[in-house]
């Protein structure tokens, strides 16, 4: 299955960061999240999930446990199971990134 | 955990196709397949891994299954276990994909 210009699927909203599904299978999620400036996802944890952020558009502030960056686009941030991160953008931009996760969601929520 | 401009760790090599690890843990594994102009990762399956492709640069010929594609950077490419898949550079740019599994494979290998 090829599935075009991910990007282009993005969902952003005005009362907080916007989620979209790309593609899932009972060993994997791919989605985005969509952050418009001052948008934050707060800090929290997967119990039995590992997660991957791509950035692709944006800049955001990235936490992984005491760990916090500055990241942009061809970033990666790795959250293992159990791990506190959080993700914002400070804007001015809009932030876009590609969001992985292994196993699934059980309710398909990143 | 954050990596820095993943397409800055892209191996290419001129006999074969390069292969460059990102991250991994026991759920799953994140690398860089990087084709020099012509060169092919050819038809191949893997059982009980399902594989997703996220083109970075260049461009490339997709295939799976009975599917075939032209895709470029953003597009997303989906193998589930064993579905036969391939991706080729017809060139003239190198063509880099990040390669995303879950589970990881065994060997550290995609």
């Amino acid at each position: 299955m090829v599935i075009r210009d991910i990007a282009s699927l993005a969902e952003y909203r005005l009362d907080k960061m916007g989620k979209a599904d790309v593609a899932s299978t009972s060993r994997f999620f791919l989605g985005l999240n969509c952050f418009e400036p001052g948008q934050v996802h707060a800090m929290h944890t997967h119990a039995g999930q590992d997660k991957v952020y791509l950035i692709l558009e944006g800049r955001g502030e990235a936490a992984v446990g005491e760990e916090e960056s500055i990241v942009g686009p061809g970033d990666v941030i790795v959250a293992e199971s159990d791990a506190p991160h959080a993700l914002k953008n400070p804007g001015p931009e809009r932030l876009l990134a590609a969001v992985f996760m292994a196993p699934p969601p059980q309710k398909k929520k990143t």
